[in-house]
Order: C-alpha cells, then sequence, then structure tokens
C-alpha cells in the first residue's frame, strides 16, 4: 500500500479519541469547544429561496461577502468585497493555507502554544514550526525578532484573541510591535479570531491585520462560535496578491461552501437580532466563566496557575508542578472526566509539559464542582505517584 | 512571495473563465453542467431539528451513512456504514484523494479523456498521470494492461458511468476484465458515480468496486445531480484499510461536512418521492437530450461525430477535421455561445485537438437551435481559416 509521504505525518488524533469517550453520557467534559446547547439561536428557514439548492459561485454568495467586508472595515480592516472568501467553517482555510505555503521544510511561525488542529494541519504538510513564546498580554517580542532574523518564515500563525488554548488576548502595545516586525521582515500574517466576540469585559483591540502597512496578510473568522457551528460557514479576508490563489485553492478542495449556510449567515451578520444574540452569548459565557473559576479555586488553587480569560471558551492551567498531563487522561476517563492535556498545543510536545485546557461553556453546572474536584484528584495522585 | 511549490502547478482556470462568461443572460450556454432550474425540487426545511445547528461527527451523520450504505449494498457493493465518509460535494473525495496518495511524481492511472476538476487536483498535487484512452464501451483493455505491466500507479481513477466529459458508459464485459487487471495488479479503484441515476435507457450495470476480489477501493457519489447541488453533500465508501486515513483527511479539511444539507439528504434518501423524483428527472433530461440530438443533427451532422448519450449531462463531440478548439471559445463568446472545449479534459491537452463537450441540460429550448448554428458557423470558419 503505498500512500503519499504526508500521510506517514498524519498522527492518530487525540482529539478524536478523548472526543469520542467524552460522548459517553456519564462522562463530565472539560475536553471539547463546544457553544452550550442552550445558547443555539432557533433559526428559521421559511424563507430561503430554493435557487440556493443550484451550484454556486466559489468566491462565496456576494451580498455575503459585502456583508462581512463592511464588518470588517467597522473593525478597522481595511478591505473590499472582491477580498472575502466564504469557507466551509473556519478550518477550510488553514487548509487553503496549508496548501498555498507549504512544502516538506517550509518554515512557518506559530505561538507556542498554539491551536491544536492548526498545527496537525500545517505538520500534515511538512512544515517545519518555528514558535514564540507567549505571555500573559502577546508573544515575547524578543524572542520574535530573534527568530525573524535568524529564520524566514513563509507565514506568521497567530491567534490574537482569545487564543485556544491560552486565552491571551494581545494588549495594544504588542499588537503594534507585531505588525511592525512582520512589517519590518516582510512576512505573511495569518490572523485567526473565532473568539473576537465573545468577550466578557468589552474591550475590542482592533485586529493585527489593520496595523499592517507592508506585509501581506490573510484574516480569518466564523459563524460557528457565536451563530451554529453545523451550518460550517467561516469566511477570510486577503490582500489582493493572496486572493486569486486561495479562490482556485478553494475551488478544487469543494467548490463552493455550502448556501443554506451562507444564506443563513445572512441573515444575522449586521442585524439588531445578531447583536442582541451575541449580548445574550456574552453574559451566558460570563456567568459560566465565573462559576468556572469559583470552582477552580475551591479545587485547583493548590495545584494549579491561571489567568481569569477575559473571552473565549476556555482555562489554561499550569500546573505547579509539572507533569506530562497526557499520562491524566485514563485516569481521569476511569473517573468520567475528559479534559485536553495541553501537551499536543505545542510543535514540541514533550518539552511542553504541565498543562491543561478546560473548556468552561459546555459543562452542566450542577455537575461542574463533581467534575472539578474529580479531576483535582487525578492530579494529586499522579505527581504523588511521580514524587514515589 | 515564496509560496508552495505546488501552485505553480495551479492553473488558471479556464472554466472559471468560461463560466464567468457564460453568466451574461445573453450568452447561449453548453458549457457548464448545472442541473435544470426547472428540476431543482421544492424541499422543507421546517422538521429540521434545531440540535443540527451544533458540531457534528468528521463521519458524518450516523443515519444518513446508514442510508447510503444500504442503497450501495442494494447496487452490489459490500460495505457497511462504517465505510461511509459523508463529504463537502464529490470534489472533495477528489482533494482527500490526492493528499492520501498523491506526492510530487506520484504515478496515477486514468481515463483519456477524464473529468477536468480531478485532473487538475491530482496535477495541483504534482501526480504523473499515466492515461488510457476510452472506447465506446469504456477504456482499451490491451493498453490498459500495458501501463499495468509498465508503471505501478497509486490508484486508478475511473468514472464508468456516464463519464463527464465523453458520455462512455462501460459495458458489463469491459467492467468484469477491468476489475480483474485492477486486481491482478493489486490497482487501488477510486470510482466516481456523480451519474449513474441520470440514465435515459434503463441499464444499471453495477459499479466495478463490487467486481473486486482483492484491490482496495473509493466508492464516491454525489446528490448534486439529483437533488441539490447547493447542499454540497457527497459521500465516498471505502475499504476498512482506506477508511481511518480518509476520516482523519475530512477532518483535517474541514472537520465535518454541513449538517443542514446532511439532514436534507436523509429526507430523500431511499424514500418514495426521491425515486418519483428521479423518474421525473430523467424523463426530463431524456426529452432535452433527444431535442438536442435533432437540433445536432441539424447543424454539426457534416461537421462532428458523436455517441448519443444514454445518461449524464454531456454531448462529446468529436470533429471530422480536428483543430485546437480552445482557438474557438472567443469568436463563440463572440457570438453569446458558450461551450467547453475538449482538450482540458485530457493530461496532455496539446495532443487531443478536436472535441467538444457540449452540456444538453441547462440551455433554454427555445435558443438551443440557434446556439447550436452560431457554433456550427464558428467551426466552419476556424476550419476555413486554417485550410487557407
Amino acid at each position: 500500500m503505498a500512500f503519499s509521504e504526508r500521510v506517514s505525518r498524519l498522527k492518530s488524533s487525540l482529539i478524536r479519541e478523548i472526543l469520542a469517550a467524552a460522548q459517553r453520557p456519564e462522562v463530565m467534559s472539560f475536553a471539547g469547544g463546544l457553544p452550550a446547547e442552550a445558547m443555539l439561536p432557533r433559526v428559521e428557514w421559511a424563507d430561503m429561496p430554493l435557487a440556493m439548492g443550484q451550484y454556486g459561485m466559489s468566491e462565496g454568495e456576494p451580498a455575503l461577502r459585502e456583508a462581512l467586508a463592511a464588518e470588517a472595515r467597522a473593525l478597522g480592516v481595511p478591505c473590499e468585497a472582491s477580498q472575502v472568501l466564504i469557507v466551509s467553517g473556519s478550518q477550510q482555510t488553514l487548509d487553503l493555507a496549508a496548501k498555498l505555503y507549504i512544502d516538506k521544510g517550509t518554515e512557518i511561525l506559530l505561538e507556542a502554544p498554539t491551536y491544536l488542529a492548526a498545527l496537525q494541519i500545517f505538520q500534515l504538510f511538512g512544515a517545519d514550526c518555528i514558535t514564540v513564546p507567549l505571555q500573559a498580554d502577546g508573544p515575547d517580542l524578543v524572542a520574535m525578532r530573534q527568530r525573524l532574523e535568524q529564520h524566514k518564515p513563509a507565514f506568521a500563525y497567530l491567534i490574537p484573541t482569545f487564543q485556544n488554548p491560552s486565552a491571551v488576548r494581545y494588549s495594544e502595545a504588542r499588537r503594534d510591535a507585531v505588525a511592525a516586525l512582520l512589517d519590518e521582515f516582510d512576512v505573511t500574517l495569518i490572523e485567526d479570531e473565532p473568539y473576537r466576540e465573545l468577550n466578557f469585559d468589552g474591550g475590542s483591540a482592533t485586529p493585527i491585520v489593520s496595523r499592517l502597512k507592508k506585509a501581506s496578510w490573510i484574516y480569518t473568522g466564523t459563524m460557528s462560535k457565536t451563530l451554529l457551528p453545523g451550518l460550517r460557514v467561516g469566511y477570510l479576508i486577503a490582500t489582493p496578491d493572496l486572493f486569486p490563489h486561495l479562490l482556485r485553492l478553494k475551488q478544487s478542495a469543494d467548490l463552493h461552501t455550502n448556501r443554506m449556510g451562507q444564506w443563513q449567515a445572512l441573515q444575522w451578520i449586521g442585524t439588531e437580532h445578531y447583536r442582541n444574540h451575541l449580548a445574550e452569548l456574552r453574559d451566558f459565557y460570563r456567568v459560566r466563566r465565573d462559576a468556572f473559576e469559583a470552582a477552580l479555586q475551591e479545587h485547583f488553587s493548590d495545584l494549579a496557575d491561571w489567568n481569569s480569560p477575559q473571552g473565549g471558551l476556555f482555562f489554561w492551567l499550569t500546573l505547579k508542578t509539572p507533569l506530562d498531563t497526557r499520562s491524566l487522561l485514563k485516569p481521569a476517563l476511569a473517573q468520567d472526566v475528559a479534559f485536553m492535556p495541553g501537551e499536543p498545543f505545542f510543535a514540541d510536545p514533550d518539552a511542553n509539559p504541565g498543562y491543561l485546557r478546560l473548556n468552561f461553556s459546555h459543562i452542566d453546572p450542577q455537575r461542574l464542582g463533581e467534575g472539578l474536584k474529580r479531576l483535582a484528584a487525578v492530579v494529586r495522585q499522579a505527581q504523588v505517584a511521580e514524587a514515589a
């Protein structure tokens, strides 16, 4: 059986296995990144034109592209509708970017930690991952300059607003500094913003792409975290030098994104009822975050440190006594608790033990305390065993 | 700007340009492969559960996988639901197959001609295309054996039932012989069947994958030609040795296929109203084919030869005096007529002049005669100019 060379890098997905285990109804899961079922909005389909059933344009629905460009301009991103490409969920943007840039051995610049599914697809295509450590308010700028002096990455992939997994939001100053560095070294930026609208403190730092003066960029967003993930509708906005290539790659990937999801997205973007829905989402998740943090204080304050996330869906815990958190999975699942180990979010997992990603949006509040209590017991037991 | 090596093979798509030109309302287009608008069925969305808005499984909806496996078994394809992967239109199957198999220089076996968008994505990934000429009832078996003796293709990609572009349907004997050859040389088969149900003479040769005894296979189908292309729902069925890899590649491509389209497909597959719809479709397209053939007889009988298609959406014309049909595009569009030149359907376009692909399903019957008359005049004029 002769598969491609890249298939040898197709890892058995830890996430898949964890999420499969987390399907059991008795499992208290902190593992996934699912929106809360209770906050899926009721949507209407009755008015959708029959013509949405016909083939559509690879670029996406013109009216939706216009609406998304207007939203992006309101955020300070200079763009026209002609730069907007509708994709089948923002995961597809990563696939298109990998195809556009990555040969075996191509250097790319990533945050450490970074989004696991991005790491997987970039590595599948053979990327050589150069990483910059994240600090509380953005990447380590000294390290970033050093990397850019020593390497010539094809692009930098950054998640500056409530990053999955770390929940880090870059400060204004870091955004400016990162933009200046990318301009100085002329490195293309891929800025991934699925969580921008899930914001609990009203902060609104503009995207880094809006601060670039010279470098090319791809800005990506999605309907999955704020409307309905099942629609599989995301979008990218790209500088005109990149757009035609991305469009052809989109066409060869799946012709175009499903039109029902695009039509539904258009019923919401830029409307009063979408703004109301977003306000409800933020309130709902803020309450869940606060309850989660209170339970964390009770069960984990002697075991781990964390920053309170100002947006997004995750707490990122740093164990006071590091250990390989992948080894906690089996005992946790035996206690009907699921979580995401931190190691797979690093290009070099073995060198980065001792982090846990805990989702706070999906767990039943009634079971939150019991779940964290059990997880803390698993951590304690592993640390005792390791010390022995 | 450092793109990947593969981007240098990303051709400016002739199809895109033709289809864009064909958008002008005054253009009589024989170029696309669109279902007739009049035959898009009315679909209901009112009963769709809200839960379809949540993230779904990468494999696809369990009930849809079951229904498709049952349909495939009824065709003689030995499979379980666990072998069915729902994809975002069958174009995505080609993307997943390219990722699974193709490195730069990987040999693959194709029909000549073959589906243009398959050729494009396989070549994008760097495939070295080995081709077998198509005859009226299937591939040239002598040539096919010779290719298999001289090469070791990673897979054979075949469209045995009403191929796009040639409309060829393999005979029973050719299906058996091709299966035996693939078994003998242990070459994986990718069998693409978008047009199986668009059948005008009631023939029902079973898929080649159902005749294999040893070789691995991927069988692909879609809702796009018989229900609604805008849903972007297709599927593949793969042997168990291939399935886990395809699943992981699907997950990294776009997580999962949109669930509204999957839910809608499930409302139709295997039902009485779907069977009725298919019967209406066949009647409608048969009438269009007959009208088209009558107009062809009137305008093209001195210019070209063709076989009457027993299914699918296309006539494939062989000019009696070959010329590069790409050179006809500009004068045809100047006459407000669009068509697909035959050359791009071949791995070696320049060596295969003199074919035209004409879609018969989409053109307004009122304008059919005028369109073919103008196209014939363009061909005649080019032949006169060439002879001069």
